[in-house]
């Protein structure tokens, strides 16, 4: 079994001995290690390790960590199976790219997770993603109540993969599962509706696109991947577009990648990605 | 004689026959030649043509341009000796980067310029400035009546090269020539003051830099040039300073070489840069 | 109709003005034009000009060009119509990144180009290309007869879209047609078999990719795009392997676009792309 | 006090445990730890750990370590004083863009160093060199025993800013610290001399620069650093050299600022950088 553990405490002498002898002496042996410290007096400590852990159960662990660990330091914690996949729902509007390439990776096993539905405000994508063997729901808009039906419960992340819609403070609350979007600029520039015009307008020689966690607020929640193109004079807001879809998908997957592969942590609007 | 040729005017057919039917009837010999519409139907056409001129004079060839073409095409246009260098006077404030960079591609030849001064609200960089054999003017703040006296007619373009105090709309008027200026974030996310601050506490996982013309609006000019560099949760906002200075010194480089090479056309708020 | 006219021969003086003015007088509208020259003094001059012809057809166009200009400059030259679309067969192996990125972009509209046939040494990829309708061949390895049986005539352009056996000089004579290869290196590194491995073995910090050409020499011919993306010792070969993919798919991409707009002319073994 | 400790041996169960162990038991405070392991089971493993350690010295820590850890694990390690600067000489020749850039670099304080001279094969950097308040020594070619008699010793590192003479191997074996090159290509791809010559002729669409330790073999010992920027058929082999030169000095600069922070580990012919 392959066991992820990751903390967040206000940095202190000792952590890393603590948690490594606590894994070592539970016979787990670490494969990998990453750790951040906003500032060694009195900032915040993060971790991530991972470890191979043959013997025993991962609730068991996560007990004991609680109890002769985590207390001690005052940690936020998590513990997760890197091995069992997470159930990742996508919801899309009229733009395909974000979502195909989702599909695609998934099917070639890149991305640690199952699909169990993916959700339109649009009829447009039901061949394609029957095509990959997912269950396509078309649900248009106003359509918060048909979601919140459909997600709730059923997954452990949404991703809006161009879903155009702008979802409520409740509909946050009653998925009650992160949710990561890919905005079509590079935030904090541009954030709100037609990113890429604006852009044009403001003569910008950089077009970017940014994947974060959903808040209340609009693109301005925590920033878990970000990517540029160049643009010249040359490109009007729809050649933009056209480019900023290779951008948009990549950083998009990415982000959701570092998600599956508990390497995030959010601290206040920020993240950390190990 | 190598002669430079810039225009805007609305799209039409025939610019391009009109102009290079002129030159090679006037014995001038293109070497290099870009142009740009935003629309062949009834969009603005911007063009940029370098040229061999050995029989004769710019000054008697622009009249006769302005005559024969210009005014048929009601073009905006102007007509530079690429072989005459631009006088540049650089104001800098407590950061070197900027300054020791374009002083040393100056010596190099790199910038086809000559420096007739180098002017700060500070002292500190006398001696560097005088190992390069350029003058220095502490001039300290408020400064402006110094400056402007300074400048005025004494230059032709002014280089904002981390210099951190706001010019006025008096400023810009009275000394009458363009000013570029390099600011520390990709605009429009994070202008004013403390960019790298706040791209920090934004949580951004890219910074960046703008070389712009100097407006009255503060960075909000037409931007020329710009780039930037990943950063991770890693980067304190004091590392992103540092990682910028290198970002900014490139990208203000590359803006001040354009404008010297007579290859940016300003265009409402944007920038051609041929 | 748009055409697009590609002109190759030595600098002169007035090869702009012949062009430009020939066009203006065949009533033909020049929306874009974009010319380089290795040296004004005796190098070689090219350009593409891009216009509008709406009173006429290119053949007589055409003619008219080869006796009015092209051969008092001893030009080569090719006159195509921007609006018919070239046709584009695929080749392809075990690797299906590149193929569905091709076929996505076809669909979407952003290549223009008709798919009369993908073939294989591989049956992997039948249910995939049939999805976006398009004729799938099974050419079991070795296959250069069958191959050439159906790409002669039949295709304008070839894109081997990771297909991995080496194509002799007679298939390529017999083909007659360009051929567009990816190799997953920054070629002229790594040519040849298993690039990311040895790139891995050689411990370097970016990893690339190429499309360049097909020529008799292996992994020699004219280079139209490259990408890099950086790599650390994080990375083993696998690893790299996933991360070119996204390179790899997104360069081949841009190289075809490029070809099929007809903005790449070969020149030696080097291309000039506008 | 800052110390510092790296870290290679073969991957065990409980390194980090152990170590961590060590440091905490003996009053040191982890400020920042890295790892990496190139295969959990049975691969290469490697580690660096920064930390404050207020009493005692770092000997007396080196001894207990070897004993109480190192043995056990059959570790290569090393450990450094983070606040005592390593002394680095440069040697150059006829290009100053990378010395100049390192001298103001270190006079900025960005680099931990001190640097007890500069040696050039030409005279033409003496006054330069002088500004910054450094030793510079002409010393024309042939000159191994002259440097040799100037560095053994000295220095702690050799940085060859653009130094274009062959060192042979007596000269790294009497010298005896690493050296860092800067080459003017992504290697492996045109070492030796003239690349970006043969860069232009090959018809790269991307040039690069890369920082190495120098081994016997030209232009391949493990890589540091290696940074790119895009050309088009544009940029001549003159104008590919004064883009790379802004590559060049910065890739130069982050590979001498890692291995002078210790972040630096080769492995065979590779390098893990921290």
């Amino acid at each position: 079994m392959n066991g992820r553990l990751l903390i967040h405490c206000h940095d202190r002498h000792g952590i890393v001995a603590a948690v490594a002898g606590f894994l070592a002496a539970s016979g787990a042996n670490i494969i990998s290690s990453d750790q951040h410290s906003t500032d060694p007096e009195g900032g915040e400590f993060f971790m991530r390790m991972e470890f191979n852990f043959e013997s025993g159960d991962l609730e068991s662990l996560g007990r004991a960590f609680s109890q002769e660990v985590a207390e001690r330091f005052d940690m936020r914690w998590r513990l997760t199976d890197g091995t069992a996949p997470k159930r990742m729902a996508v919801l899309v509007s009229k733009e395909d790219h974000c979502l195909v390439d989702l599909l695609w990776r998934h099917r070639r096993g890149d991305l640690n997770a199952t699909i169990p539905l993916v959700a339109s405000n649009h009829p447009d994508w039901a061949n394609d993603v029957a095509g990959f063997g997912i269950a396509y729901h078309h649900v248009p808009f106003p359509n918060e109540p048909e979601l919140i039906e459909l997600l709730r419960g059923s997954c452990d992340l949404v991703v809006l993969a161009r879903y155009m819609r702008i979802l409520s403070g409740d509909f946050l609350a009653q998925v009650g599962v992160p949710i990561i979007n890919i905005h079509h600029s590079f935030l904090p520039a541009f954030a709100g509706a037609n990113p890429y015009q604006r852009a044009y307008e403001r003569g910008v020689k950089i077009i970017g696109a940014t994947a974060h966690y959903v808040t209340e607020e609009l693109d301005a929640g925590p920033i878990i991947e970000q990517d540029v193109a160049r643009v010249t004079h040359r490109e009007p807001a729809e050649t933009m577009v056209a480019l900023g879809r290779d951008i948009e998908r990549t950083v998009l997957a990415r982000a959701v990648k570092a998600h599956l592969d508990d390497r995030v942590l959010v601290y206040g609007n920020r993240t950390v990605v190990f």
